[in-house]
């Protein structure tokens, strides 16, 4: 079977940055089929880059899954191997991996990165992506395992991000915007099935609150189902809540960041 | 012989969109080359995911074509697989690959993509690149049928875009922009071809008419022909007469937007 | 051995461009693996594409490596096909390859790309990526010898960008600011070794003069060293020194375009 890598890091497109990391592994694993997942994470942003992984690791095959968004690397910061279903995810021990081991079923084993034999020499102190993630995982996929990098970490040491909230009440729904994309649609913490649970059918009323502002929303199965320039909630790829306006941007209209708190209502 | 997968998006690179598309079509047909033709096609505008399409396709292997500008996704349009010459599109019925279906012989035969066994579930209503294209592609490279995925829809049936229209007079050639690169290079849909029969050649003076406004513009092999920061016309890389700026935005000097009338002559 | 074939082009990703120059190596060599180095230089920006492939070649494969940052394209400038240590750079003869070249070994021979059986016709005069590099480089991979292409080239004849100077001088060392990155992370021509020969070491504190600024700066092992918001240099992962912000902006703050002078001293 192809082995497969992928690649998610906030290197950006403007350099010759992902292609090093390609060229290394081409290097090592030639057979290997690179998938890159995402590289305009916003620099440093660890919480968008685990957002965007654990979302979309479902769809990728099992492999070995590289995440750089590293804002500390060359400080204190260890790097960690961490086995969770047939998957070894490859990155800094700084919880952006850890939304993508939960959904992978959780860590069954983790290693530190820490066998310089396994890297590319010199080390920048700045580039682990390049110098010790590919490599490493070139290595993986040519029978090197996850227990010859390093010492063992215990599972529960792990770096993790608290995962965003929401709470089911009776008569509504609270979480928080997990991340916004290019367009503005804003994805909630909130789970289309908690709605549902709430008696909120496609094509009912939402109640919004945020902060001290209030307002109705209509729900429906996707954006196109609103005029050009409306508002509306309806349940993404990813099983959540969304608010988008249809042909524009949500999160400018309404001014919601990442971390920002909602609640939902099925409308009076 | 490698079977190969192409895909035109409009979910950008911020996303783990792509990716899944890709990672989906990495479990199905391992051994298919995807090549991405383009994913940041402004969100929903079919009219230049149309264009690019069609005038990268000539470049392409032959194989299944992805299309997913899809502003109706989740809505009353129906998805197709589109035979013509030896190339199958994959897409919505909104028009987006009529272009290149033309520009691959026409459509052949044309079928529904209907029956849901041939897709990831549970299907999203908003990501049918992941959850119908990607798994239809995958498959038609392991055998299935585009006449497997559902009842035939007649070819006459299929939702067409206009197509860019030009003109030959006498005297003059009218046309349209087709579409705006990044770099504010301006297509146009006046044959470089038709220029030739009107007499025009390279190193004349071209007569240009927008609404009201006139003026004259070299017609030059290439905008490099043109000192910094002056107006040129030439014959493109799709042999279509473009509209420059040599180290400049000819759109924004000129206030042209894609479907802007164009009248070139022959200058007096 | 799976032949490698690389591209850096000033093509962007809103077009097609890039695909039909996948495609065109696909059709020609589909065994060859194609990775990106990048699409997005600046449109003409030769100073800027050479840095980023002299760069980044040392972490690929040997291969076929494509330049196309062409503003001359259809001019009077040549085609050339360069051989440098294991590696064949194919591009315009504008500099573009020069440092790359370098970075490789030298020119050991090199030869104009004219021999037109080899291209796809009809060339076109702005798209010689597509038409000219692309398929020459799928042929190259298939068999064919540089020395097929046209009539040799004297290497001393090659155009060449004058190399980012440096100088180390008692007590100080000169250099410019070769490439500014996304993130505004400045890199200078000044080696990290010429720093150390200075007697400066990771934890001191530098002498900064740009222009008739003066200022100290941090030296440290990576920008993650100092707070968000401050400006501090580190070796990057070229082995040069760089000026950066963490989580900032180091160009814009200090003013700092490519080619700006810049001398730095141990601070006394």
């Amino acid at each position: 079977m192809t082995p497969v890598i992928t690649l998610l890091t906030d290197y950006g497109l403007e350099d010759g940055y992902v292609a090093a990391c390609h060229g290394v592994i081409a290097g090592i694993a030639p057979e290997a089929r690179v998938i890159d997942v995402c590289h305009v994470i916003p620099a440093g942003d660890v919480r968008r880059g685990a957002a965007i992984l654990a979302q979309t690791i479902p769809y990728l095959p099992e492999g070995v899954h590289i995440g750089a968004v590293d804002p500390g690397v060359g400080g204190a910061r260890r790097a960690v191997a961490v086995e969770a279903g047939g998957r070894v995810f490859i990155g800094p021990d700084n919880g952006l991996l850890s939304w993508a081991v939960h959904a992978s079923g959780g860590a069954r084993a983790a290693y530190e990165i820490s066998d310089a034999d396994h890297f590319l020499h010199p080390v920048s102190p700045t580039f682990h992506g390049r110098d010790v993630f590919a490599p490493v995982a070139g290595r993986l996929c040519g029978g090197l395992r996850p227990a010859d990098l390093g010492p063992e970490v215990p599972p529960a040491r792990l770096v993790t991000l608290p995962e965003p909230t929401s709470l089911l009440r009776e008569g509504s729904v609270e979480g928080e915007v997990v991340s916004v994309d290019r367009n503005g649609n804003t994805q909630l913490s909130i789970a289309a099935g908690d709605l549902h649970a709430l008696g909120v059918r496609v094509g009912d009323t939402l109640g919004v609150r945020l902060g001290r502002r209030q307002f109705a929303l209509p729900y429906r199965e996707t954006y196109a189902a609103v005029p050009p320039g409306e508002l509306v909630a309806f349940a993404d790829s990813a099983g959540l809540v969304a608010i988008a306006v249809n042909f524009g941007d949500a999160a400018q209209r309404l001014g919601l960041p990442p971390g920002a708190h909602v609640r939902l209502s099925p409308s009076p």
